[in-house]
């Protein structure tokens, strides 16, 4: 069985991440979302919140899992078993971050791939830090982050 | 008539900026120079200082207004009744956050266009905070800045 | 008057040129579509077949122009009396051959501006060069192109 | 079953195209290496030859098919039951064609994932053209190739 | 005689910064390693046990100097009678701050050169960030940094 | 005696290789400018041709020789007992081409080094390409190419 982790903040989860998940979903028997805890960082939302959002987002998806860690992600990989970190991967993206973590990973795990997909095409401009920046100034949000993340984002 | 927003957090402007307005204005029938007030971030000056230090660097330029705002740039936009959102591109600008914001601003206000105008070779290294590093530092910044922003930038 | 020139080859206009020229239409009192011809390069469709693909696809917008040219992109924008050259930027787009060009042209016409408009994710994907190999292996192109040029590719 | 398409020019195959197939081998049940044939494109060795030389490389590698193909890489994966189209990414890969096709290929398949995997840093520098110009001029390619390819190109 | 500078902040200094230090001892005269202070930054190590660590790790090259520096980078290379100041590229390098910082130096100093080499293939993903990353969470760091500043990130 | 090599088409030599060319003078005791000659490559100029434009516009300086050669560049830059080969690096280089060559001749000759020079921001649009390009449409190229280069350009 395929198991792969798709790891991140989801400080809230988008709809980028949404089309990430979903398609995963598709060609992997099982997909573990991880949500990272880092205390060093100031999240809007605390480990408990990002995780329960994924969940009501994630709910129709039968093979996937949603999780949090923390610590080394290929330790976690490791201790579920699985063999393969998904990336989402925009045209935008900090390709250095990713390429940078990508072979560090392989460093310390050399059985555990680090695979990329491409983001869709409409969802290329998403990420969960302009979303927080739009919603702070009543901007309209709801193409951009699951309904239920959007009614959240709302109330804060 | 075509009114042009540059918007930016110009703290200070540089000769790169003006190099921006300069080459707008004769471009656009009017162009809005646009200071960002944004209360997260630390400016080294305030944002009338920063509204009066443009004044007096555009003080030629006839068709040239400056103002400041905050909350999303869109809405300002539409405030202003402009359609075009403008911006300076470098050949080692931070793509990821243009493209981001470009293709954001399109999916908040779909009439909005941002255009992008390449910087001159000779101001293609100038940036506010390397500005500020050399002034700390004692060195010479006035090819890099307008005079006056100079003899501001020397008294700080 | 704001006259902008949008130069390319268009072999054959594609939906991506299409999105640029609407958009530009819009914010230029008027746009000259400017076809180049280059007798160096193998074209699939000669210049007039280019220009009259894109009179096609323009009919409804009025201040849109559609001519070819030769020779340095520059003295042509001089002898239409426009200061604004238009291009489409992409997050995957040539860049080093946009702004050796951009800044070229800035030495050669210094009272010239290449400005830049960022393709909408949708048609970020597509080219010329794609469109021409999708049709030539029978797939779909119908999203791809203006319904003129998809019936025009099809006969070929 | 999880079947992956890999598809390449693979003239000659490189040790940065082992690299991937080893690696995609461990977590797909089944990789098709898939052989492309362009008439329009001056190979050094015919798609025959390419095969071949596939064959022998991945010789221990029980879950790896080869073949070669023509038309869209869509349709051909469509044909093989193949919902993954797998691509290495090198940190200096030309990004503009991945992402143009990866998103091509979106449009034309929407049930079709194209992933990639990072090649391992001491494989990053080697490419097929450049393995070619160094046999050319004698130079040793011997780290660069399968050995069954190597005895190969020096017999050209 | 050549004297070249590396600036850098090696905090702590990684195999990465080693092998640029190994290799550019080889084609220059004499090679100073250049500690920054920087007020502003939070170091994990201050910079008498940066200066420490590099010492300890460079023991066996003969023209190899470590020292620290603070304010503008020219000014020490001027100080050191130096016309050559030295940076490591990665093909994952923030290659927007390496050109802005080149070209800024050429600006306030022309007759000082910055000149880059490529790191290593196996050493690309190395960076201080990662190492300290890793350390902190119990990772295997001892193929990333000298020996003895593995024995120190274990201690702390 | 710190020997480099300025590999190139030099097809013909601009002011961003004089740049270039002059920088590296003053860093190294002795630089060799090798003009490359390749039989696979259409030149407007031949091999004798592009050296002797070369020897023209380096009259002045005593430490530059210029010749050709073909092969690899590492067997060229050991013949000449050169550890260092030098490029020029614009931020709008083909990084791609430029980080491939620089690791495969590091794999093929792990003593050479291959040290990057930025160059200057006014040159780093020209291109030999963009030249011929302007001079075969009668464009000006006097700012863009030696004196001597402009008055042969000119006759063709």
């Amino acid at each position: 069985m395929n198991t792969a982790i798709f790891p991140g903040s989801f400080d809230p989860p988008t709809n980028g991440h949404m089309d990430i998940i979903e398609r995963a979903a598709r060609i992997y028997d099982r997909l573990i979302v991880a949500v990272l805890r880092n205390t060093n960082k100031n999240y809007m939302f605390n480990d408990e919140e990002r995780v329960s959002m994924l969940r009501s987002a994630c709910m129709g998806l039968k093979n996937v899992e949603i999780t949090s860690f923390e610590g080394l992600l290929v330790d976690f990989a490791r201790s579920k078993g699985s063999k393969i970190v998904l990336r989402g991967l925009r045209a935008v993206t900090d390709f250095e971050y990713e390429f940078t973590m990508a072979l560090m990973n392989k460093k310390l795990a050399p059985e555990i791939e680090t695979v990329f997909i491409v983001t869709s095409a409409e969802n290329m401009f998403i990420s969960s830090s302009s979303v927080k920046e739009i919603v702070h100034f009543g901007g309209p949000i709801e193409d951009m982050v699951p309904k239920s993340v959007a009614s959240i984002l709302r109330k804060r």
